[in-house]
């Protein structure tokens, strides 16, 4: 058996890759199968992340295998999908089986956090690079899109916005800060919870929805093309942690928050009748502006007039991101 | 725009992007989304391919799409199951029109032929490597697993076996050959045509089946160790073509005919009452062995007595192959 047939074992034997609701058959054959639900649809998607662009080479590997399928699973918050598993295409330079052992890990710890079950994947030899596929289940027709969202609707996000990008900051070693700071931001960078309860939650109730990954203005950018509407962004409603303040001051936090990348926090547009219920059950629904008719995302000061937005926040790890 | 964003923005214009029967959902949102016919069970496989390991770094863009995806759906055949779709990690080190316009037109191609939609993806800069993961529509507890073959069952493959293995002499400059030698092989090797309608044909006749990629001694464990039996393999009904003959003689086709990887056939076990109706219904099945009591594989000569299997006729392109 060669080292990497030993890895796929390896693999095989995670916790989370045993079976589990909706997984008729797991991994070790050509295929997996899935079952879904009569009435429900199964949503799918893929991200990869690449060894010095999307994190530093030196990642502790079982941060990185919690923060890989964390961030993958956001995608099916987003969609008010339910996990059901994901497929990982690892390509490694070599094995070494401590790095494994904990990437392995980390990924354990978040699939089951999530409920997600390793299905199947591939390994190969190569520049260190991960590509997840992640599949989930949502009731048929009811997937928060980003084309539904209305005039009139609030733009609401999930937390306090900018944490990603400044937690990066600390990654790459540009600043410092005492524990009681860096702590909380690091284990938003390294263990981003996807909001997968609260994008269920929102199932029949929001309009449009999507996970912040390039930032709350780029972000919106998209669910205003694909609805047709215009959304604007109110500066002073901008949810912003104390720990981020502390690192950054108010300007570098309220960068970070329009324009930093990497938070996996949801945004979404909401009618105004559906926004107390879900405050008062206990969700982390934070309103920062509203849906308008014309197109684009416009940012306001606390008098309502637009004005610029801040440059850039945010870059992807590393100057060859993408 | 970025010149990666413009990379999606192409792929999403390919004509395998437009939606079709089980994508409720296509490119463009967090997740796509998949519906399955009451009844059917989700078939779902993942491969990488990484340049100079699984294909060399001079490869021409629009095969390379072509096989990658071939390769992929195979998986799908050996299950049974009928493409619904497939999503793409593209790892590129920079953004090239004239590679990427082929590329897409290989993949599109592949895609049309098989009736496989473009569902979605990633695009990232790094090192050149491409991760598809393919998903197809089965019913209900009638996929064909590796795990069901009986004592008894013929062994049987779906036509001429080594040529992957056969070809990469000539992909890599080993060898050279006549036009009228090395254009089937070459076909072979960089269109694997998967065997889906083979695959479909089979449920509920075949007892067990996967695809050839490991090479025939090696595929066949899997299916003596999945299924709890011994496989036989009768050297003398190996079929091979004359291409192969041709450029190897009749030791190098048999080598890489028992050990030769990148074939993409089907091989399978089927109860012995149904090879008649397969093969007269005009579908290439070749009877190369049986299955017995035991477990592991055996290769037999004419007299039927055990002879040892010739040194593995097959590597993966490249020294770093796994």
């Amino acid at each position: 058996m060669g080292e990497f047939e030993l890895i796929r074992h390896y693999f095989a034997a995670a916790s989370c890759a045993r079976g589990g609701e909706g997984v008729a058959l797991g991994i070790g054959d050509d295929c997996a199968l899935l079952e879904l639900p009569v009435g429900e649809q199964l949503a799918v998607s893929t991200d990869t992340l690449v060894e010095a662009v999307h994190f530093p080479a030196s990642a502790d590997p079982c941060l990185l295998g919690q923060r890989a399928l964390g961030v993958s699973l956001s995608d099916l918050a987003a969609m008010g999908a339910t996990p059901i598993g994901f497929t990982l295409a690892l390509t490694l330079p070599r094995a070494e089986p401590a790095w494994l052992e904990a990437f392995a890990r980390g990924l354990d710890r978040m699939a089951q956090q999530c409920g997600a079950r390793l299905i199947g994947g591939d390994t190969t030899r190569g520049p260190l690079s991960l590509t997840l596929s992640v599949f989930g289940r949502v009731p048929a027709g009811q997937a928060l899109t980003r084309a539904g969202a209305r005039v009139g609707d609030l733009l609401c996000v999930g937390g306090c916005l900018g944490e990603g990008a400044g937690a990066l900051e600390l990654v790459l070693g540009r600043r410092q800060a005492v524990a009681e700071v860096a702590e909380p931001l690091l284990a938003r960078y390294w263990s981003p919870q996807p909001q997968l309860a609260l994008g269920q939650a929102l199932l029949g109730k929001a309009t449009a929805a999507l996970d912040i990954s390039d930032g709350l203005l780029a972000d919106c950018g998209h669910i205003a093309a694909a609805s047709g509407v215009a959304l604007s962004v109110e500066q002073a409603r901008l949810p912003i942690s104390a720990a981020l303040l502390e690192l950054l001051g108010e300007q570098g936090a309220r960068r970070c928050a329009l324009g930093g990348g990497d938070d996996y926090l949801l945004a979404f547009t909401l009618p105004p009748p559906q926004l107390a219920g879900l405050q008062a059950a206990g969700w982390p629904v934070q309103v920062v502006g509203r849906v308008e008719a014309g197109q684009g995302v416009r940012l306001l000061d606390e008098q309502g007039r637009s004005i610029a937005a801040p440059a850039q926040g945010y870059q992807h790890f590393g100057a060859a991101g993408v």
